[in-house]
């Protein structure tokens, strides 16, 4: 990820652009064929044999950096890699600080934190997000961010569950399935994995799968608002998900990550369903609510009633995963999740969460004005704009070429995807303007 | 972890003690035995099913908290988990606030960073850690610790290796064993996993595994300076373990973690033994080093040379791991890790890893004087003491009973354990001294 750069910013020729030296994947790649004197007799990983590609968001930072070093002069516009641009509140990055300061004092110094997360920001959790819907603080997993958790939730799992995704997906769903070894072999004609069940959603069922034809899986994966599609799903729909689950003994693995951006009625927990919390699991996290992304913060839900089929706690695994793989994250980040959930720091922060939802307003408008099908934008920062008949890939490039802008090729989250691409409305008021005026000007 | 108590402080009746409700795992525990209405049709993972108990460290201190609450006039000393008590050098404690408060403007602000960790850290940690010895800062992961690392380099392997322990042996390497499927049954006579080789590591054998009787395996799990016997591997020894796993194709994965405490000539990285780069994965950690414990920060090295059987790099599947997995330690973190690789700040810490050693002796003169064996405290902040015919729960017991002081049972980390404790030499001085007076009474 850029570090370096925000989401949206001008890159003119005085600032350094990341070289692709300092991509490490990619140099190491280089290296990587060097020949060598000695091997292991260690077998590569059947498992990361089968991943088709680099994830997603690197493979995307790696060619917008090859674009940059090719065009020192122009001015990229990132509008890819979903990365918040805004500054953090005062409020809240002062907590930060005054934590930090505090542990070079004796009385204030901490070491080892609970590894399941503070406790009192566990209950700024529950009362925050989950008013009335009987979440406790010791079924909330505070981590450093969803990213890392939804490999936790796979590890608890295990490898030999059959699972569904949406379709497009947010890759992080579809990888860690691979990688611990439920996807069974890449078919190259359909573009999926042989044992993944992907839910299609599209325009043509509201962004939700039919559920009627979904054969039943162990685990679900479900992401609302919707990354890439920006679609939040309605009560309706949720209802019918959990009923699914019931009805078929499944889990629902849900991400609830982009919550804070809905507008409308759409729940924002899968709590709010009646029966929720014995099948599902909700993952959540601060990066895109509270501009943590290089942070670092998020948690995981585990309700006391969700339950293996021998009736054993899936909470108690999950403890032990979490005792066992983790540390806690970090008491510094804590105390600054903390303070985003005052008074004070709530408030402040959905002031930069409208700013992204008026850019994607300018984002939804400058595309629809062009005559294109535009989706989400109204209850997350993601656009997802149908470019029929063309390869998403293909429209990437241009956009990239002849205009400087980054978007991500649909294609990118799976096969339904294709003709489809997601543009994401974080970034400084500015760039988004003359991003309006680019995409105009390019179609 | 009690976060609100150092390892080795005077609990009053007027600091409040963390309640067994605060302890999630207890509760939730508990709760689990209520009956429900509706459980899922998924089995629990039978990896899970295989763990024995629960992490040792939490389980420590579910008994200390216990204790505490029947005894809340007492002082309790924690001599247990190993956690670190000392105030963090204010030079590094101010950048991590700087790099907090530059988060509130627009200039400062930064989002997503590297998923490797930044590069200016990465490049420091080269210069500090491994000078001469080839490692590119490329070849270096940041994490947010080595717990966190062990599972996401358990995660890169896979299930399907051989592996070896130490014997006694830091738990997280059992344990992540078990939770990939690796381990076997657990044999109880044995008190060992079938399918995991045992390194037995005690005074017999200078704490260094008979290579010529142990059999081949995968993956080597190595831990120097050791937790929890405290013994720093020599040279010739870790000549002998790289030359091991050369000659069997093997890998190491090298867990250096308290290499700041050598006070000798022993290695304080694996690359420093010729051909450890073909063969070896480092594993650190700023915990502690730079009293990091609740901060979170730490690293893995994973060299070029490094590869599997087809002659893949494991460097470029683990940077995979770590994109899918992880999206990079919380950059406030980072700069204090800068800043603890800085000259001043360097020798701040170096004045408390003293002070820890300074402790170390005490606690060993303290049970040498009582004619006890006593092993590590000289490489290490860990006693691995000796009660010949006494098991080592007992011996924790009658220390917490009748001393009120915390330690951990040798067989906590293996059956290699039995007749052993580990004494913890973080702690305030004035605790440690308090621990010796009544060390000496009690026996």
């Amino acid at each position: 990820m850029p570090y370096q750069l925000s989401s949206c910013i001008c890159i003119s020729s005085a600032i350094s652009v990341p070289t692709i030296a300092s991509h490490s994947s990619y140099k190491s790649a280089e290296r990587a064929q060097r020949s060598v004197d000695h091997v292991t007799k260690i077998p590569r990983s059947v498992n990361m044999e089968s991943l088709q590609s680099g994830y997603l968001f690197p493979e995307i930072f790696k060619r917008e950096t090859e674009y940059a070093m090719r065009n020192p002069h122009t001015r990229l516009l990132r509008l890819g890699i979903g990365d918040t641009t805004e500054p953090i509140p005062n409020i809240i990055a002062s907590a930060m600080a005054e934590q930090a300061l505090a542990l070079s004092t004796v009385q204030g110094y901490r070491g080892y934190g609970l590894e399941q997360g503070n406790r009192d920001l566990r209950m700024a959790i529950a009362e925050t997000f989950y008013q009335d819907m009987q979440v406790q603080e010791n079924e909330i997993f505070v981590s450093d961010g969803a990213q890392c958790d939804i490999s936790r939730v796979q590890m608890l799992l295990g490898p030999s569950l059959s699972v569904a995704v949406q379709d497009p997906t947010f890759p992080a769903y579809l990888d860690s399935n691979v990688i611990l070894g439920r996807a069974g072999k890449f078919q190259v004609e359909t573009e999926k994995y042989k044992k993944i069940v992907y839910m299609k959603c599209g325009p043509e069922n509201n962004f939700f799968p039919d559920l009627s034809t979904t054969p039943r899986v162990d685990v679900i994966f479900f992401c609302s608002p919707n990354n890439p599609t920006g679609s939040a799903a309605s009560r309706q729909q949720l209802k019918q998900l959990v009923e699914f689950a019931k009805a078929n003994g499944s889990m629902i693995i849900y991400d609830s990550a982009y919550s804070a951006y809905i507008s409308d009625e759409s729940p924002r927990s899968i709590y709010e369903i009646p029966g929720a919390r014995e099948v599902a699991i909700e993952i959540s996290s601060f990066s895109k609510f509270a501009g943590f992304t290089g942070v670092r913060l998020g948690w995981t839900v585990v309700p006391e009633e969700l339950r293996y089929a021998n009736g054993y706690s899936v909470l108690k695994d999950y403890d032990r995963i979490v005792c066992t793989s983790f540390n806690g994250a970090s008491n510094i980040v804590q105390a600054g999740g903390l303070a985003c959930l005052s008074p004070e720091g709530f408030k402040a922060l959905k002031s930069t969460i409208n700013h992204y939802m008026e850019n994607a307003k300018i984002l939804v408008d400058t595309f629809e004005s062009l005559g294109l099908k535009v989706y989400g934008g109204r209850n997350a920062p993601y656009i997802w704009v149908h470019f029929p008949g063309l390869s998403s890939w293909d429209v990437f490039n241009e956009f990239l070429e002849r205009a400087a802008i980054v978007i991500i090729p649909g294609t990118g989250f799976g096969p339904g995807g294709k003709e489809y691409v997601r543009v994401s409305a974080f970034g400084h008021r500015e760039c988004m303007l003359e991003a309006s005026r680019r995409i105009r000007k390019l179609l």
